[in-house]
């Protein structure tokens, strides 16, 4: 019963073959090892800060060359390496089977007692993220390219045609609703069509979103309207700099005056550090941040109704992104951190209806759209 | 700027009309109260526990005739009726212009200081949110009467199309991503066309959604698919409502076998008591439970992989929830309950993985479909 049509099966695109390569070798190369009267090996990339460089000229972060052994005949890593070896198992099950599974249903399709122990393979789903990840890196395979997905997150709107798995979703006729991003975005999936927007608008939430939608920003100025719910998760990311990079438009980012809207914009534009290894599929360095800044309070007239005092929490954030090396070497970020801790004030942007419903979406972009302020 | 346009403003809805009917009236009473030299006074209907009343020939939670008096010349009140009116404003501001707005903007809009003083009309957005509860249960209009959304959450797919704000939607074309349900979908918003579908099925994560959207669980049965990524927010449980009672489809539940599970469950089929007071707009009486059952560790042979202890906090959940009227009559219900408690393990959907990657989608609903083996 749970096996995929025999056509799909039979036909494995080009991407999942050479995942499935790469898998392949990696269990050669144990069992080889074994086989040999040597001890087998994985040799794990670290993902850590101490192994992230902020490549300056690229304008991203990425992974250094730092390597953690992980040894079968150590009672330290033992358990990690056969948590490894699980679930490059189920990775290639699913492949072969053109499906794809949740972090959490790898987690479970793993999990059991050791035959004739007490011991669990995985006791918490804690444990076996982590191992995905190290998967990723030592594979040099994308999450998505194992066939796993997280929750979608994030939604989208505007004058775009997107295929999605052979559907054509009509941007521009998604009513209130929009778009649900996927969590696998990648071009054997996701397609553009048709597209006649200059540029993509991005917002941190989707109240913001509605409020864009319903007054058919997207629509009056040409271009395709998202958010991600947040810290936008990594299919949002993605689709963000496939329509950078393949459709050239430029993403400008709407966030939050506060030291969590420059994080995000931080991570949208140079990647973070726990996904460094991927950053050059992921980051867009150059994706704007057009508001709301730190001099809006004065220069829109805003009323005090739209402050909100920072915390000591916030003040901390504020100095340690500033001290980030590639908001640190920007004296425009610098300035504008700088006035955020002098205001003493965070501002969000649903703030704005203080100055009328649509002021947001009919005055404040447009006008900076317009003049092409913004910081980048 | 800021303006809807006028021939939107111009023909305001019928909905729209009686809502600020009554808004008006509000205030009429209160400048009538204010010249005669009478204390004007609000009559607020009690959003509590002890005034939920489980109407069992409905099968749903109503809220009782319990209303607490707001005073404006009482030092206690005086603060929240000012808040209301404030609140009254910028509703009709919002139907007058044909917008919607968030909680949260609500908020901002609302919030100033008072001329004079250093009094602030709201300080949180945890003031503001039950000021708007107590004026939808006053004026006997529901948030989206008053033009006010929440986030945007669940998805849909599957074989209806939907015409939202005007644009067909075709839920058999919307690849992996789906139609995001929006916060409001009443229907002057949204309207249902062609529906094949026979009924809903109803899962309670993305992750979940992704795994029978993957394996199009949908045509294959013949439905619409759907989640409310957790406890549905009203947008997808007002939806659910509508495709129920309109379409009269089936809304089948595919939920964790644990005190949560079957919480989202009661809270779909009967109501919440925060809104009780809308009940007959958002409740599904029929709503059936087909799965995770107690039963299936031992009925599908499942590995201990899928067992996830209880908690005390679990426990005691589970044991408040048998409580409820509409549980305790049950004897369904009774036994589910104690059969969980007896396992001693809860279970989630996605651990069905450990049966094959596609067990959940095309063995174990479609056969309990098939044979109808739910509780309702």
């Amino acid at each position: 019963m749970a096996k995929a049509k025999p056509a799909e099966s039979a036909k494995l695109k080009e991407r999942d073959k050479r995942t499935l390569g790469k898998i392949v070798e990696l269990a050669d190369d144990v069992s080889k090892k074994t086989l040999g009267g040597r001890e087998p090996i994985f040799h794990i990339p670290t993902r850590a800060k101490s192994n992230t460089i902020w490549n300056k000229k690229r304008g991203i972060l990425e992974m250094g060359d730092a390597r953690a052994d992980r040894p079968l005949f150590d009672l330290k890593t033992a358990k990690q390496f056969m948590q490894t070896m699980l679930h490059g198992s189920t990775i290639k099950d699913l492949i072969e089977s053109g499906k794809t599974s949740s972090l959490r249903g790898v987690f479970y399709k793993a999990k059991h007692t050791v035959a004739g122990t007490k011991e669990n393979t995985f006791d918490t789903q804690d444990e076996s993220d982590p191992i995905l990840e190290d998967l990723e890196v030592t594979l040099g395979a994308l999450r998505e390219e194992l066939h796993i997905f997280a929750e979608n997150r994030g939604t989208l709107v505007g004058n775009i045609t997107i295929v999605d798995k052979g559907d054509e979703i009509d941007g521009r006729r998604m009513g209130s609703g929009g778009w649900g991003i996927p969590s696998i975005v990648e071009p054997d999936v996701i397609q553009f069509k048709k597209c006649e927007a200059k540029f993509v608008l991005h917002v941190e939430k989707g109240t913001v979103w509605n409020r864009f939608n319903e007054d058919r920003f997207w629509e009056k100025n040409n271009c395709i309207l998202t958010h991600g719910a947040g810290q936008p998760p990594r299919g949002c990311r993605r689709l963000l700099q496939r329509l950078n990079q393949e459709l050239k438009l430029p993403i400008i980012c709407v966030l939050d005056c506060d030291p969590w809207g420059h994080y995000i914009y931080s991570v949208i534009k140079q990647g973070s550090i726990s996904l460094a290894f991927e950053s050059s599929r992921l980051a867009i360095p150059d994706a704007k941040f057009l508001g709301i800044r730190a001099k809006d309070f004065k220069e829109c007239n805003l009323g005090d109704a739209v402050k909100i005092d920072l915390s000591e929490n916030d003040i901390k954030r504020a100095k340690e992104i500033a001290a980030y090396p590639w908001f640190e070497q920007h004296k425009g970020w610098q300035k504008e951190i700088q006035h955020l801790l002098n205001n003493g004030f965070k501002m969000e942007v649903e703030a704005m209806i203080n100055k009328g419903i649509s002021y947001v979406t009919e005055e404040y972009v447009p006008e900076r759209l317009k003049s092409k302020d913004w910081l980048d």
